[in-house]
């Protein structure tokens, strides 16, 4: 999870990790995660709060209270930098040095605009709920007016977003390959305990 | 996971999510986290980049490639927002609307300052290993001198973290009490699967 070099290198160094504007890859990793993190500057400042977000077509979406702080600076039209990162393994290594971690990651720029139709805003918080749970809006009660009316939803193209990862095993110094401690990956995956 | 009002309110709404300054709640969040996500500004623009992140002591730990944008960005006294967060739990209500996550998220603001000593560097690394998978570090090789010149560490002082949280079952709406779906929270957990 190292980023990409600024300058040329004359060095031998590890591979970077790869870049990709793959836009079903970008889909798929925003269909898999539940948060967000959202930057924007303020006063000067950066500022990243997570949020929840889920995908409804070519838009990452955003539900949030109107009168909260990052409602506001997306209604203001601020620039936004939000990034989406799963962790998808432990990369163990024989040295300290190349243990590293497999991920995805999106990244999103722009400004965001806001979902003002009640009809819209209705179709896409049913996507959210079945986004974390398919299938369930149809057994929930669905928003009403009022509902409706205090939900801000806003949301961010996705068709300027960037993937980075990393996958594979680890790579180790050839001198390395004989110690004798166990080497891999370590797959993570976020598991769902039983309702409680 | 919705942000914090700005502005004083005159109708009633959700409670809002839980604000801390507890230091051990703090330091438990950033010792089960993998990945924080590092907030800069950038040419007026906001970024936010994912980084293993780990604890030692009062400081949280970055490891980057030298050259590299961030390690670039950290080594010019930029001021950072760094935000780990922690998804606890689906909250599954028996009403879109109040469907909500449990989640812990710790937010640092400061300046990074570069860890240089190769003593001091040897040791957070080898934390580092520990952090990922207790009692590694003893088993795999130490980073040797060129090693330890190739990494650069960086580190952020805890003291002035913010941790907001959200636990506990749905608030349901008391005439959605009688609707026939089961509610309430599925746990979730990062899960690790078998060497491969």
């Amino acid at each position: 999870m190292t980023d990409l070099p600024r300058t040329p290198r004359t060095t031998p160094r590890r591979k970077p990790d790869r870049v990709s504007h793959d836009a079903q890859a970008i889909a798929a990793v925003l269909d898999e995660a539940l948060v967000a993190h959202v930057g924007f500057v303020e006063d000067g400042l950066p500022m990243v709060v997570p949020a929840n977000a889920w995908r409804v077509g070519e838009f990452l979406h955003f539900h949030l209270a109107p009168r909260g702080r990052l409602a506001q600076v997306m209604a203001s039209g601020a620039q936004l930098c939000v990034t989406v990162t799963l962790v998808d393994g432990l990369v163990l290594a024989r040295s300290a040095m190349h243990h590293s971690m497999n991920y995805r990651s999106v990244m999103l720029f722009g400004v965001a605009e806001a979902v003002e139709a009640p009809e819209e805003k209705a179709r896409v918080l049913t996507a959210l709920v079945d986004h974390v749970v398919p299938g369930r809006s149809a057994l929930v009660r669905s928003p009403d007016d009022r509902e409706l009316a205090v939900t801000a939803v806003f949301r961010l193209r996705i068709a300027e977003g960037t993937m980075k990862a990393r996958s594979g095993p680890p790579m180790d110094r050839a001198d390395d390959l004989d110690r004798p401690v166990a080497a891999g990956v370590v797959p993570l995956t976020l598991a769902r305990g039983e309702l409680v």
